[in-house]
């Protein structure tokens, strides 16, 4: 599933056929791709990084009762709607609307991610050296996205969309306060 | 196979390029979206069960013999062509015969699970412990679906589609009345 | 891969958005639409059918050395292009030149497992009890197809082409005609 | 994801539907897709042999750290992209840039698959009985992709793209070379 969705954003990435017949304007049409190929870039690297951790939660969880896999298939359709905020940001990057369904699906999918994480860890249902601590560390790597990406938000209002973008790069020193914090690798751990 | 052809379902979700240039415009086109999103969410739901329900069914056959692989592979068909029926009722929900598409498509799809495992349970291709109880409670959990949607369609020639759209809903009262004369979760039981 | 293939073939199912206003110009493109459904159902069941005898070959298959690799690769690489000829033969079934490219696409395909089947027996790359006449057995079931297909074509300079799609259903009299001749099910045996 | 990125190159191989009437049309437009056709075969064999050398690295991996993952990560959102730089050089391929995207893509993405592979080696996450020596063996292999074809760039200053693409061609004796100088099948070793 992951795997699919990962490769179906590459799906937006083209250029029409036919449509030109210098090198000069390929490179036009090259150029007026960079959005694109940084929306697939983030998406990309949500998406790939959730896979690993997902993996490697799912390594040590026993049992799946009814609610655990609601719960799953439930994250899974928003990883696999991805592609959409996706484009959409690609197209309207300086358009409010757009940057909003991104980060609030994006968000929406990593939150999903931890619930369904923490839930297994309460309902017992990972193997037996699991702590509870693990479970806490697992979900604080979920909340630097969301906490980043909707708090951005209220910058719409003051500044064009694209430096709100911008602004999302404080995810990375915020995934590295947490791995501070928990005294571990963000990668390696789930 | 179910993963692919649910991924494939966002595909026809998406906004042309190119051809908005204001907010405004771009919050219209996604309010336009909605009843895509709302078939897309309905076709994830049985493909998503499907999938649970499946893997369930095939942790207790033991062997397939010519005729099961037949079975299943046109299961499977019905699967991977979901996605045809989604976006006719995505697009033209409101012309009956969208409607019937879908839900004759649906119907058929779940249909097929059913007769499936209940000619591998009939057969013996099942373990041992599979009694021919759990059989029919499989097949049970699969008759709300194509009894509330085909029950629905003769509604065509007296209410708008919508409406019969929305009576679909019934099928999650009819889930629960399976699992309470069953006594089982009907998502972790196949 | 084969899943996917047969996946993919399902996106050139589709009806423009937005063009059609009312139930009887729905109907009429849902109507046109059956040369691609027919199409669709034709590939479908060769890939299918590939898929199980694939997974039967390989079960049995001990090493695989470079040679067999490549020859597995081609033969991946013509799975993974029938959705092209599959589109071709359902937007233009009437045409002598896309009956003649589906044709010699899907037995080259179909041939090609044979090949790689009969490469692995005689090259010793099976398990102990696979016997050459089980070797023989299983290339004799990739005959009816491109005996069937190939001898079509120079049908199509007397009749017209659907015609000649027509004489196709000869293929599965030929297969049950080996499975006479092996006294086996052909759809469990490799 | 090798599999996807492999199906999804198909799609890029097609004739628009309804246009063409006679079948000398259907021939001509057949005959015009032979340069895609081209990218696609070329792009099938790089992607394919990936998969297989990939494979059988991580057969001999013994443990995945927190580097490993990520360059996995970036070496496979690379071959997810190839279907772009693929459908670029089957529209575009009389153009150099797109010979000199087409080349750069798919040179970082057989590099990327060596580095990830030497990093592996170096930190002494494969398993005991694999030599530095398999290593810089493993590496050698994807040598001959980047050579040739960054080689080939400057040559767009005095030749025609395709004349540049032709040149390609030089990778199949380089690789034998490779071989030949490690004294092994270059299919069946990692």
């Amino acid at each position: 599933m992951f795997a699919i969705a990962i490769t179906l954003l590459v799906l937006e990435i083209r250029i029409p056929e036919g449509t030109l017949h210098r090198n000069a304007e390929l490179l036009e049409a090259l150029r007026e791709l960079t959005p694109r190929l940084v929306a697939y870039g983030m998406t990309f690297a949500v998406v790939g990084l959730s896979w690993l951790v997902h993996w490697r939660r799912y390594a040590v969880i026993r049992t799946v009762d009814g609610r655990l896999a609601n719960l799953n298939l439930c994250y899974l359709a928003f990883i696999a709607i991805l592609p959409f905020p996706t484009a959409l940001l690609g197209d309207y990057g300086d358009l409010p609307a757009a940057v909003v369904v991104y980060a609030c699906t994006v968000s929406a999918t990593v939150l999903l991610g931890a619930v369904s994480w923490l839930y297994a860890v309460r309902a017992g249902l990972v193997e037996d050296g699991v702590s509870a601590w693990r479970g806490r560390r697992g979900a604080s790597y979920s909340l630097p996205v969301p906490l980043v990406m909707l708090g951005s938000l209220p910058l719409l209002a003051v500044v064009p969309p694209p430096f709100v973008e911008l602004s999302w790069l404080l995810i990375l020193p915020a995934l590295r306060l947490v791995a501070w914090r928990f005294d571990t690798d963000p990668v390696v751990t789930g």
